[in-house]
């Protein structure tokens, strides 16, 4: 199996934290075999939590054909973890000595040409890189949580560090679906949590002031600018606040007001015992009684929501999310999921049920059922012919009569395949038979269909071309031993 | 009909910018008429274009039954725009004296219990309402761009605002499917401002330092916590990081963090022509040759992809979509603009075909003819009873047979109306018959249909409710005379 361009083959994992075992999943669903080490005795567990949401949210996330998981094995030292390593990966808490003297450690341990990173959110690497064996291998890639399902890493060399290193770390990164940012000027704190936590110190203070709770300063985030911060930076979201004048035209009218007084210095509100309650008791209230499990769940759930609706745009984390995909198909190799040309019955179309098809009763709406229908009727007409070319030369296959079943209900997530039927034919008529079944084999709707080849020209029927009428032939002959189906030919009517 | 609570009837807009044109956009598209007065020669067009991008974001929104659009008239002056309203809404430039001007401008012409609110994004509202007539009707209604789609708006009273108008105001956003938040202290910037923008302050001090570039700065946010702002504020998000032990836990480990030197003072860099130059140069770059109009149909785009996804976790911004839209279904549950509530066949649906219906033949998708019937269906079940109330109840109606027959083309900007007519029903069942037709009299298609009613909660046929079959009844008497149509009780074969 090709493998994904810069994807090492094993990765070391030192610290099985929040972070780690988000790293942790992310490698193993990408078909990379971890060895982790943490002192911590409950790191299996967090780790086994950690792994079971993120299984649950790859489900949800992608029809494409993931690797088998890598294999996991815990390590006893981090010596143990490092062995053989292509990347190691450190996450310990961010504390600079407890830090350097694992990064030292698994430098002396870790084969000469692996890639040492630490996923540090602001410690510089020039300093962490200090007595480490091989310096110039050292590089920061700070990930954000949960690990699994953000794509965004900043990838960031210190003084010593290579250029290679941080090529090879941002093509792994890369390699399993993430969106690596090399960060050209070493600072504490990278580009992303200095733009977080000046937002945070902001927030902190409002509440110190009791100008807003929490719960309000989320909303206020939540259904205003971070719904754009899904797909767009601040910076292209005030240019087109600009409009047609462009940046200068912005910065001109909005930069004066920079000077007033809207933030507070980074002054950091004093962190009293009354200042901490106040943030533990509406944070409590926040939570409305819901676990931490129940929390990160509702949190991927609406992060696979808004990943997959923005790869219906192929824009932002959805077009990443859209090359992966991509990427993963080629690493399978294999084509459609179909058997051939004449495969009796067709199996033509899969889909994921989006979101956005649901009706007030919980379920696709009916009308999405036959969507999934007519494309399926649109794969198989390619697959006779029907393609651009034959479009361009006036012919094509218009449905006339559609007869629709709905047996079972879909819903969002639920992936659904079409297999089609070929009843009969005539020079100017197809009759189809489709059925939507669920992936645990429960049907879930039947649509028989009769189409009319026209002229789309002249605007009426018309002899289907003798190419396409040959292959439609050969459909017919691999079909005429099926079974006709059960609700074939049926009519609606009151039961007597 | 009955109306939204709170909505107003009829609304002034003072100023027809960017945002101005964003509120007209909102309100109309909600059945609200408006009067907008704007003394720029250009207001009409930039008019014309957000509502085009508004109308065309509505239609890929929601399924919902919108109003009837409101009625637009351009005032020559703010006394002839704030004539009988009951809101108005001033979005004037940024600047004090103006925007007092107009206010008490506003306030001498306005009714006297008209709220009067200001766009403002930041001024003090007991500094606007100087001088305002009836002061205690002026509050700040902080919008975000695009006004249309954007839920968020701060609500912040004044020295001098009454508790009641702040609650008008309120509900008179809520009603045009917006999150009213209110304020509990007014400050310059209120609470949106302030952390939007820390973030930016923040932000071009590293642009200014060449830490990163307006590109990566933007990446920095949307792969990564933009993608967790969609739908979770800050502060929940960091509570679930801090895992089990909650948000004491949290401060106690990164609280220390918020001294250390990650974001830079207040102080803003030096807007030198300089720096106004290098983000003006990576702006135009990030935007590629895009025009503002081309980048607001992305950003429109992805946030109707967004909230989608967010609709089908029911939550944050999602939540408010779906409360949003059973309003509409509620308000249209009147008796439409026909013959009353037995006419003979009934017709309960119009629509303009939208663009984005057709398919690759030119013609409407198959599929789109079944929502069309599914509208009308749904009309007719709101009509015998199958309310809000009755869904939540338990009860619901689904369809588990369609016969479509399609007898011509429909094509973009076509207006269609669906007749229907109950063949037959039981206790259980509904069998209807619809017909798509032009405005020419054109039959367009047909649908037979069979609807079961069910207990959802069980999740099996069950009797509908005494009052819905009573009006079931009524319906069938007055249909009982019809000729049966032609087309019922098809089956589907090829001619033998």
């Amino acid at each position: 199996m090709p493998e994904p361009a810069g994807r090492p083959a094993a990765v070391a994992l030192l610290g099985g934290g929040v972070i780690g075992s988000g790293w942790a999943a992310r490698f193993l669903l990408n078909g990379v075999d971890v060895r982790l080490y943490d002192p911590d005795p409950e790191a299996e567990r967090t780790l086994a939590g950690v792994l079971e949401n993120a299984r649950r949210a790859y489900r949800r996330l992608t029809l494409a054909p993931l690797p088998a998981e890598g294999r996991l094995v815990i390590a006893g030292s981090p010596e143990a973890a490092v062995e053989g390593a292509d990347l190691v990966q450190e996450s310990a808490p961010e504390r600079e000595p407890l830090k350097r003297e694992l990064l030292a450690r698994a430098g002396d341990a870790a084969p000469a040409d692996a890639v040492i990173a630490s996923s540090t959110s602001g410690l510089l690497p020039s300093r962490l890189q200090e007595g480490v064996r091989h310096p110039e291998r050292v590089v920061v890639g700070h990930p954000f949580n949960p690990v699994y399902l953000l794509p965004l890493v900043e990838v960031c060399g210190g003084a010593g560090t290579g250029a290679a290193a941080v090529d090879r770390a941002a093509a792994a990164y890369r390699a399993v679906g993430m969106r690596p940012l090399v960060v050209r000027r070493e600072i504490d704190g990278f580009v992303a949590d200095r733009l977080m936590e000046a937002l945070w110190r902001e927030a902190l203070w409002l509440v110190a002031d009791d100008v807003a709770t929490v719960d309000e300063i989320d909303d206020a985030i939540r259904f205003g600018a971070g719904l754009r911060w899904a797909f767009m930076g601040t910076f292209l979201t005030y240019r087109i606040a600009g409009g047609s004048a462009g940046m200068r035209h912005f910065m001109a009218q909005f930069g004066p007001a920079l000077r007033w007084p809207w933030t507070k210095l980074t002054d950091v509100p004093e962190l009293t015992d009354e200042l901490v309650g106040k943030l533990v008791a509406q944070s409590d209230a926040q939570a409305g009684g819901r676990s931490t499990r129940e929390l990160e769940r509702l949190r991927d759930d609406c992060l696979v929501a808004v990943l997959q609706g923005l790869r219906s745009q192929d824009y932002a984390a959805g077009a990443l999310l859209a090359d992966y995909e991509r990427s993963l198909f080629r690493a399978d190799g294999r084509p459609a999921a179909d058997g051939g040309p004449s495969e009796a019955p067709l199996r033509l179309h899969r889909l994921r049920v989006p979101a956005e098809w649901m009706d007030y009763n919980g379920h696709a709406h009916e009308s999405r059922y036959l969507q999934a229908f007519g494309d399926a009727t649109d794969a198989l007409l390619r697959r006779v012919g029907v393609d651009e070319a034959y479009l361009a030369a006036g012919g094509s296959y218009y449905t006339v009569e559609t007869h629709l079943s709905h047996l079972r209900e879909a819903a969002a997530g639920d992936v659904l395949e079409v297999s089609t039927q070929l009843l009969g034919h005539d020079a100017k008529r197809l009759h189809l038979f489709h059925r939507l079944t669920r992936e645990d084999g429960v049907e879930v709707a039947t649509a028989e269909q009769m189409l009319v080849h026209v002229d789309t020209a002249q605007g009426r029927a018309a002899p289907a071309g003798p190419e396409v009428l040959g292959r439609v032939a050969e459909l017919a002959a691999a079909h005429a031993a099926l079974p006709p189906p059960e609700r074939a030919g049926r009519r609606i009517a009151l039961p007597s």
